[in-house]
C-alpha cells in the first residue's frame, strides 16, 4: 500500500501478529460448536501471551450458523501503543474491513456472533452494538479479569439485558476455566497491567 | 511504509482526511482558551460533513496548560467502514501514535485534554479512561445527538461522576449551539444516520 499525502499526522495501522496465520491457516477455518469457537478465542489469548505480543485476551468473529471464521483479535495495546486494540476491538475492526462495511448486521449479510475470552470492558461493550454483530459469547467474567488486577471500566451490572435489549444475544461462562487459566498465566509471568492510572472501580 | 507477511487478513488504517492539514497547518496550532479549542472541534466537524468524509462529529487531543494541539479527530464511520472509527477515538489512537505510547497519562508526559463537539456515545466514554487524558470538555449533549436520530449508546446518568472518579474532569456545554448547529446541517443535508440495526434506547 503506497503511503498517501502527509498531512502532518500519523497514519495508525492495526496489524495482526504474524504468528496468528499459523493458528489459523490449513484449515477449513470452520468452527462449529460454540465450545469450538471459544476454544479458538483461548488459544488466541494463550499464544498472545507466550509469544509477547499482549495481553490475555482473546477475540473471534464468526458466522453464526456454519462456525466460519470470519477474523481473529488480540489484546496488541501494549505493542501496537494504541489503549484501543483490545481484543475486541481488533476483531471487529479486522471484520469490517474482510467484509467491507462498517455494519456487520447490514441485511445482506449473515449473522455474526463475537465470541471473547473475557466479559467486554466498558469500551468493547459500547462498541459492541455500533460493530453490528448479532451474538455475544464470553469466557471469563468480569470478576476473573479484576482479580488479576485488569480493570474493566464502569459497567453497569445489567449490561447484559441492555444489549439484549438491542438485539445482541449473550452467552456467558462458555469454558470459563480455560479463560481463566490465561488469565493467571499473564499475571504469574508478571505481565503488564496496563490499566488507567486512577483506574479504581467506582463502589 | 512496506506491508508486512501475508497472514491471511487485512491490515486496518486510520488515515485522518487531506483536508485535516489546511485547517490546522502554518500556525502555531495553539489554542489558549478552552473555547478556541472547541472552535477547532466544532469547526472539524463541520468540514468532515461539508467534504463528505464522515459524520457530523469533531474531537481533538490538547496539552491542557499550553493549549498545543496534539492530535485532532473526525467521525470516519462510512467512509472507513470502520464502526470504531468515532471522532474521540481518531483523535485518541492519533494522539497515542504521535506521542509513541497507550497512556496519554504516563508520568513523563504533560497532562491531555480530549475535546469532542458531542457528549461521547458508550464506546467512546470506555475508551478515555484507557486513553490516559485526564480532561474531558464537551460541546453538544447526548440529547442534542439523539434529536438528530444519533444513539449514543447505554450509558449511565452517571458518566460524568464516573469519569471523575477516575481522575478526569469533565466540563460540558462548550459552544454548544454551535455544535448543534454542525449536528443539525448534517441532518438537513439527509446525511446517513449509522447505528446499530436494533439501536434503539433503552427505557
Amino acid at each position: 500500500m503506497e503511503r498517501t499525502e502527509d498531512i502532518g499526522f500519523p497514519e495508525v495501522t492495526l496489524r495482526l501478529p504474524g504468528w496468528v496465520r499459523d493458528l489459523v491457516s490449513g484449515e477449513e477455518r470452520t468452527y462449529p460448536t460454540v465450545e469450538d469457537r471459544m476454544r479458538l478465542a483461548v488459544e488466541l489469548s494463550r499464544l498472545n501471551v507466550r509469544n509477547d505480543t499482549g495481553g490475555p485476551f482473546g477475540a473471534a468473529i464468526f458466522e453464526r450458523e456454519t462456525g466460519r471464521l470470519l477474523a481473529p483479535g488480540v489484546n496488541l495495546v501494549v505493542g501496537s501503543g494504541c489503549s484501543v486494540f483490545h481484543a475486541e476491538m481488533v476483531a471487529i475492526m479486522v471484520a469490517q474491513k474482510v467484509v467491507g462495511t462498517f455494519d456487520l448486521g447490514a441485511d445482506n449479510l449473515p449473522s455474526y456472533e463475537l465470541v471473547t475470552t473475557t466479559e467486554p470492558c466498558a469500551m468493547c461493550l459500547g462498541a459492541t452494538p455500533w460493530s453490528g454483530v448479532r451474538h455475544l459469547v464470553c469466557g471469563a467474567r468480569d470478576e476473573d479479569a479484576r482479580a488479576v488486577g485488569f480493570d474493566e471500566g464502569s459497567k453497569t451490572s445489567e449490561w447484559v439485558g441492555a444489549l439484549e435489549d438491542r438485539g445482541i444475544t449473550v452467552q456467558q461462562d462458555v469454558l470459563r476455566e480455560e479463560a481463566v487459566a490465561v488469565l493467571r498465566e499473564y499475571a504469574e509471568r508478571g505481565g503488564e497491567i496496563y490499566n488507567s492510572r486512577q483506574g479504581t472501580d467506582p463502589p
